[in-house]
């Protein structure tokens, strides 16, 4: 079995060889050669660049046996095109510097062709695509309706998300025009990633867990149904909702092939609640990471535990790999996960 | 009935004539005759000078008609007679210069004495105790020895607590004795403000949501226990765990008479999670006070209607308020709790 069977076949609830594993933002700053490259070129520089982003998106799998490779890239990319004023800051993270709070400002938001708006990422996409052959999945990703629509409406990254909660409470009409223009943005960037060579899309509604069930239902589910709906199906969607421990029905009922659970439940409590028809992605606390391998060892054995053998588990972390992740910890890891979920091979013909 | 006996009663379970309410941080920075005062004093002197302290404490029960003040201290006031050396920044918050990493920081630690850690905590109580006049109740409160933990290692405030947890994991002897030590203080620090007239106390594990479930049930939920085993009885204990949906079960079985839920899960489903045998304080939203009062006020009676009349709701935030909010609108969102909730008087003996 290919890595590719084998993270594909876990995603569509097929049987596997061994629990794949993939992990968030394994592209990154815990990697020496991926800081080196940063320290000469800014991030957006490396997104919009196809050259420097397959080789970000490569580095970990070069090092490690995993079975998928997540594109490097950022769910803000495509909102230039809409008419946002996107930098990031040394140190602060994006800033919009334009930000939506008005009904006229959610007026201005104009449609993105994603061809125009991120040719680089598609080619990204396909170099990376190219160089992989077909022995790691690839992985590409974009922003659910309500975290963009947070940073397009804080202008950033928040704590409170207050201006959010603001538009959202005291002016609906507006909210909902807003993220019915963000789910159309949805589904054009993560069906042109499909087209250039996606073979899974994530979304990530990073933020969504500062808001209670009630709240997710009435102001965020709808447009989530509908970006799910209208994704090229001939790969597996998975759905990371962020925070969302206390809604996980909510989430599961708003789409996705794969729940993408975070560390604050158990995958067996997780999949109790889900439901047998999806599969699960996750779950290990990234901090864990940083722990003794003895540790760590424990810590990866329970989420297998929990998830039980069950066909339909992406081995994957809770959250983003942290920058302070000693490198050596992750290719443990992942040989911890294949070695640790190996299924006894089925006995051929004439075996007993 | 007495604004006291109004919120001693729904602690306690036992009918009310309307729901009691008091508000997380309704002390701060959102009143301007709070800031007024705080442009003259640093937040620790504030906290250090019994007639600031009460003065700010009693502020918002002058312009509302709030059931409880809560004393203006913070969580982190007596860990400098432990041997940690705190101070406020400018904008940056708490920082312990000297935080504790190794088995041989923990211990060091000291025990406290209330009356010479923090006698001006225990004056403060007194005289807003005096003021009051049995006319409003008055709530101490402390921090829970995760959350005190949390602030000892990391020197501060954390995203990821990823100190606090590689303790936790890599050094769990270490980590159970620091536990130890600082449930031991929680007792001290909360016994010295019952004996100084605080008529209920809360405890607040402000940073426990990082936490998975079986985490928290490992490494923090005996000490919690602990503590409220060995608060005076007299009085009734609240604990709020903020960001712990996930896992209400286990801490309502760490301990206290009210268990306060943050604003992610409705009342009626927190309360057929945490069962009949504890009363809920909580838990609007507090971005909602930002909102245009007729939202807030549906938001309002949403949240009374989810508790459903039951004996032994508090009303509150599911967080501190924000230093945005306009003051009129904590004004209005206490009239319509209490109009909201006003049961039908009793009928006297001779009346149909």
């Amino acid at each position: 079995m290919t890595r590719v069977e084998r993270f594909l076949n876990a995603c569509r609830r097929r049987p596997v060889d061994c629990t794949p594993v993939w992990m968030m933002r394994q592209a990154g700053r815990y990697l020496p050669e991926y800081r080196q490259l940063r320290a000469a070129h800014g991030f957006l520089e490396m997104c919009r660049t196809p050259e420097l982003a397959a080789e970000v998106t490569l580095q970990p799998v070069r090092r490690f046996e995993l079975d998928a490779a997540i594109v490097f890239a950022d769910i803000l990319l495509p909102l230039p095109a809409m008419g946002l004023d996107l930098t990031f800051e040394k140190g602060d993270g994006p800033v919009i510097h334009n930000p939506v709070r008005t009904r006229a400002d959610v007026a201005a938001l104009r449609p993105i062709e994603p061809a125009a708006a991120v040719p680089f990422l598609l080619d990204t996409l396909r170099t990376v695509r190219r160089e992989l052959d077909g022995k790691v999945a690839l992985i590409g990703f974009g922003g659910a309706p309500f975290t963009l629509a947070s940073y397009a409406i804080e202008g950033g990254g928040s704590r409170h998300y207050e201006h959010t909660k603001a538009m959202m409470y005291g002016d609906p009409l507006s909210w909902h025009r807003l993220l019915d223009k963000l789910a159309e943005l949805c589904v054009a960037y993560l069906n042109a990633q499909i087209a250039a060579g996606a073979q899974a899309v994530q979304l990530f509604d990073s933020w969504v867990g500062c808001l209670s069930t009630h709240d997710y239902a009435t102001f965020v589910q709808p447009h989530v149904r509908k970006v799910f709906a209208a994704l090229d199906a001939s790969v597996p969607h998975i759905h990371f909702a962020n925070g969302a421990a206390h809604m996980l029905p909510q989430v599961r009922d708003a789409g996705g092939d794969v729940i993408s659970v975070d560390w604050h439940v158990g995958l067996d409590d997780a999949w109790n609640v889900v439901g047998p028809d999806r599969a699960l992605q996750g779950n290990l606390d990234p901090v864990t990471l940083l722990a003794p391998q003895p540790y760590l060892a424990e810590c990866i054995a329970d989420v297998l535990r929990r998830a039980g053998g069950r066909d339909g588990h992406v081995f994957n972390l809770g959250h983003g790999l942290l920058p302070s992740t000693p490198p050596d910890n992750v290719g443990f890891a992942v040989e911890q996960v294949h070695a640790l979920s190996r299924r006894a091979p089925a006995h051929g013909p004439g075996h007993r």
